[in-house]
């Protein structure tokens, strides 16, 4: 269940008042075990902790293939199901120093968006599949995302981020209270089923764009990016840089294209 | 600036396609120092640094007083100013291996909500003020925040945080790409003006409340926290165990009451 419910909850309109359940977006810690070390702890949404983990392994630049992950399975000491271990090849190499450090450490004072961007293009180059899709695939996504929302309309305190492919046929859809847990979801979805590379689809968040998704978007190799809502600077500097489109405010018919228009058909009149 | 302009943003609308600037939320680094020693890398929206470092800083348990605090400044080889050296004094305590930790370890496997609320509470005891605030304040408190937004309409990327006395005058307000930076300023800025402890104020949040928003809150001891959308579930876990009253959905003259309402005075009918 992605919702909890709560009694006593006072509800004030106007002059009225009234005592109900409220159903409310859970909130969980999850500490995520490599080799028997915590490498992460982040409050998520329960559900899909298997994806979660794998997909915040891809966008450590950890994993990246499906026989990199040998099995995830919750800690059988906690009964609540908020530690998970998974189990990786012993092929793939983990650099606990640089893990712990802090993600983006600055270099003799030189910590700046364009540093940050660097530090992550170092890991993983630029996008350049020539994917070209129809301007009306994007719009009709917003709406689809809506219909497959299940927890969304009840809690209203849930992000949204799915994947479709090039002919707008969702893939996957995950929610969470965390932005970022729903595109790792996402995207570990993607990889635990053996959809990796996912350079011919389209990631769709329900909310804003920031530096993290885009970072997460590359390392699933996806070329497009959208969002119903506004992207954040760095976000386009670096979609800009990445060779990722960027659309923003995608909703009721519009869209703004912030990076890499040309994955988009503009030549094609969407439809009216 | 808190926003940023980006030209060749292709507008599609319809048929119509159009090229042209958009103002967006800036989103930058930040690297707190303390004692020549990094504690933090945040992306945050420049601006009001200082008091995101000090808000970080109260919230972590490490300084609770003006006098905590001798001198902040940017970093002088950053030539960006993101990078920020926190001069403490000298009696102030610093685990630095708790800091570098993860905040909220996991002891022998027993990591769930009310461990997590517990390692918050055992920092930061629970609010017992007798405040209370008659409803219509409350509700009249979104329209000033929406009023003193400056950067918001134009770029639709920030999330606001806003400070209020029981009377509802507004005392700050400050935005920012990040929800918790937003709380982290506003309460930095409290702490560097002398209004600590809070025990007689409002705060207010533009979206969501998460465990960690009212983390913040306790810290800098804010009896009341409202919010315009929907907590989670561990936000209101968190505000019954630590005696905070917690409203939601604070918007059109209406309002959810999740935690200690007893502040509220629910006598006084509210404007209709």
């Amino acid at each position: 269940m992605e919702t909890a419910s709560f009694d006593n909850v006072l509800r004030l309109n106007g002059d009225d008042i009234c005592d109900g359940t409220d159903d409310l977006a859970r909130e969980e810690p999850l500490e995520i075990r490599v080799r028997g070390r915590a490498i992460s702890v982040t409050m998520r949404t329960p559900g899909h902790d298997a994806e979660l983990a794998t997909g915040f392994l891809v966008s450590e630049g950890i994993i990246s293939s499906q026989t990199d992950v040998l099995r995830i399975e919750p800690c059988g000491r906690n009964e609540d199901g908020n530690v998970l271990n998974v189990l990786l090849a012993p092929e793939v190499h983990i650099d606990f120093d640089r893990l712990t450090r802090h993600v983006f450490a600055s270099s003799s004072c030189g910590l700046c968006g364009k540093a940050t961007i660097e530090s992550v293009r170092s890991n993983f180059p630029a996008i350049e599949t020539d994917l070209s899709i129809d301007p009306s695939i994007l719009l009709s996504l917003p709406r689809k995302m809506r219909d497959a929302q299940a927890a969304f309309d009840r809690s209203g305190g849930l992000h949204a981020a799915a994947i479709f492919d090039a002919f707008g046929r969702l893939i996957v859809l995950r929610e969470d209270v965390g932005r970022h847990n729903a595109v790792d979801k996402v995207i570990g979805y993607a990889l635990l089923n053996g959809l990796f590379p996912l350079d011919r689809h389209i990631l769709l968040v329900s909310g804003r764009t920031s530096f993290e998704i885009l970072q997460k978007a590359l390392a699933g190799r996806l070329p497009i990016v959208a969002a119903v809502s506004a992207p954040s600077s760095l976000a386009v500097e670096f979609a800009r840089d990445s060779g990722q489109t960027l659309v923003g405010f995608l909703r009721e018919g519009r869209m703004n294209i912030y990076a890499h228009p040309t994955r988009i058909d503009l030549a094609v009149a969407p439809a009216s």
